[in-house]
């Protein structure tokens, strides 16, 4: 799973990182092609190490095409940047037993935040992926500032709980609902998380963390959380479809998430599905309007189930109440027509569903919506199967991004840039 | 604009090329690195060439990072192997006059073939892109016999027009409707093309042409077109769709046509546009059913209006009718409904209308549609333009793809293969 290069954030320490990405000016000063080349070597060894674990010098000789010697000399200076240590020696196979080395995993920090309306989620991992901690709360989104105050409050109990100050952080990633236009610094289409749809308001998750931070929309972190670590491992062309309280859709394209021109690529909340209902909100998109956990209500109270959540709708349906069969039968058909457009356009290999409804109902839904698309779509529909990542996709999802974005960041600043 | 190496297939001289591909594999025996190195140089120069036209020694150095005697050297051997030639002086400049090389344009050949229901269209070009000859008749395509004959006959007319022997055309690309279907190597969703759906049927093709070939979906190459020659040219993320007999979209992202996991990416004939129409034929694909040029006369008919064929409702739409500005009407509804599904899955900077309706009604459809789209969809709609290549973009997009696989194919021949 790959994905581009995200735009990174730098609220306080713009000066710490000045040289960050101007890979040829090393030292400060002009580059000299001696010096480049063996930032080049260090950075390829690094990336090898990521790749393979624990692994010897032999081994990393071999993936990476450099000479022996030249692999000590890169070894030689990332465990003097502390980026690396040696861990022991592999023994067993005949001949002399082989210095491994491994990543310190404690060389950088990645903090994930899964900003959602219902629940805010923070996970903290080392520089392999480890989670040190982990909160959650129910999210204050009813007001920008009290969402802040509450990020900055979890944030830094996580932290100090994991015994790091705040600007340890190597980097922090943000999943939220809507797209981040950087032009006014709001997020748009995010009615869910009233405020931030102001000029700036981006910029003052700042105030959160001391350190550079990305932001990206949550459906699309969840889309590289399945690429990274749930059912789109290995599956070049995958979608995953969240249906919940919103609806949306992350696109991974030759294994890398594809945002679009606006980065609207996926809001098939707005899939033109269900037109003729009366519960249809253009404002809100329509497939969305008709197909989220309000429309699923909704249509069950139509159809004169007195029922709470889409949840519960869903359990009665389990209990055999033929209203609440009748309205996910609804919703199966609305979710089929909208696949179908998605296989018309993409003809994905995969559809993974997820969100609040894809976890609770995928098993009601994937039947009946499969049986629906046979005559919906072209040619034989794609495999449609429920995230195993559950509420978490989100969170993995950011944690993936972080550390990709990590461990350019911990490179950058120990081995290429201006302190040494 | 770029894409994916395409298969090529091999009838008759499978042979002759063996080597094609096999880079390492140099003058028959193991690899050596310097004879390799001089290949992978001389491979490089013959791409800047091609990128820049008339260019001199040091401009390739400047272009290339190669020094001078190795541009020297690659040059030599690539004049030697017939593939480029020495074109003159550039004076003007302080200093010496610069000696200009370029492609020989005939050191390779391109045969384009628009495989249409309606019509039947070649362009032959040399290695340059200059069309030598085109050719153009009403199609045969009621049989797949008596289509292969047609094509068999115009494109020894056609080469032999030129001055060519038949296994002079480096490679031909075949644009037809449908979807090859690898395994079995017939044509998938072309129902204009009867016989075309049996079992081996595209690889009859072999009897049309000596040479390599291609077969790509014909609205494919039309996107490819616009990438190269057309309105999409430079844009990353756009798609074309085509609407006449048929409908159809390709889809390019990041520069390069995107085909699906199934070869079925942009069937769009298929999206869930006009369900409720008495019209819809599910066998054919909804959108396809009342929005191609058989449901537009269908819908025109209904109306009232007795018509012929759908340029006629067109223009009676044109001189004030009422039935049958209500039927452009209908169709703008309909198109629109189905640009909100691509664009709520894809997030397109342009989408370019084409095709035998694109062409004749863009102007009619793409105010309404545009304004339909407002609310629609979530963010700006895209631009919307009609193709400025008409009935072309097919033929010009084989010809952009039969160009970049014929460089690389005469490359090989001629300075990596096994006749050296």
């Amino acid at each position: 799973m790959r994905w581009d290069p995200l735009e990174v954030n730098w609220p306080a320490f713009r000066g710490r990182y000045a040289n960050l990405g101007s890979v040829v000016s090393i030292g400060g000063g002009p580059a000299n092609t001696t010096s480049l080349l063996r930032v080049m070597n260090e950075r390829a060894v690094f990336a090898e190490i990521f790749r393979l674990g624990k692994v010897s010098r032999p081994e990393l000789a071999q993936a990476t095409g450099l000479s022996k010697p030249t692999i000590s000399v890169a070894l030689a200076d990332l465990e003097r940047a502390r980026l690396v240590r040696p861990v022991g020696l592999r023994t067993g196979n005949a001949g002399r037993a082989a210095l491994l080395y491994e990543i310190r995993p404690e060389a950088g920090w990645v903090l994930a935040v899964d900003v959602g309306r219902a629940y805010v989620r923070l996970a903290l991992a080392d520089l392999v992926g480890e989670i040190a901690a982990r909160a959650e709360e129910p999210s204050r989104a009813e007001s920008l500032d009290g969402l802040l105050d509450q990020l900055s409050r979890m944030v830094a109990g996580l932290t100090a709980g994991a015994g790091l100050a705040p600007g340890d952080v190597t980097v922090a990633v943000f999943g939220t609902p809507g797209i981040h236009d950087k032009e006014t610094g709001a997020l748009r289409l995010a009615p869910n998380l009233p405020g931030w749809e102001r000029p700036g308001a981006v910029e003052r998750l700042a105030v959160v963390t001391e350190s550079p931070y990305v932001l990206e929309n949550d459906v699309d972190l969840a889309a590289v959380g399945e690429g990274a670590y749930g059912l789109g491992e290995g599956v070049s062309h995958f979608v995953f479809v969240s249906i919940g309280t919103g609806i949306g859709m992350g696109v991974v394209i030759d294994g890398k998430l594809y945002r679009g021109s606006q980065g609207a690529a996926g809001e098939i909340s707005y899939l033109p599905v269900g037109e003729g209902d009366p519960l249809v909100d253009l404002g809100r998109g329509m497939f969305e309007s008709v197909a989220s956990a309000g429309g699923v209500v909704a249509i069950a109270e139509r159809l004169g189930l007195s029922t709470g959540t889409a949840k519960d709708v869903f359990e009665a349906a389990r209990a055999g109440n033929e209203a609440a069969l009748k309205a996910v039968a609804a919703e199966a058909d609305h979710v089929a027509h909208a696949l179908a457009g998605v296989i018309a356009v993409l003809d994905p290999e995969l559809v993974v569903l997820g969100g609040g409804i894809g976890a609770q109902a995928g098993d009601l839904l994937i039947r009946p919506v499969s049986e629906r698309l046979e005559s919906l779509v072209a040619l034989r529909p794609p495999r449609i199967e429920v995230s195993t990542l559950g509420p978490d996709a989100v969170l993995l999802g950011a944690l993936a991004v972080g550390l990709a974005t990590a461990r350019d960041l911990v490179f950058e600043r120990a081995v290429a840039g201006p302190a040494r």
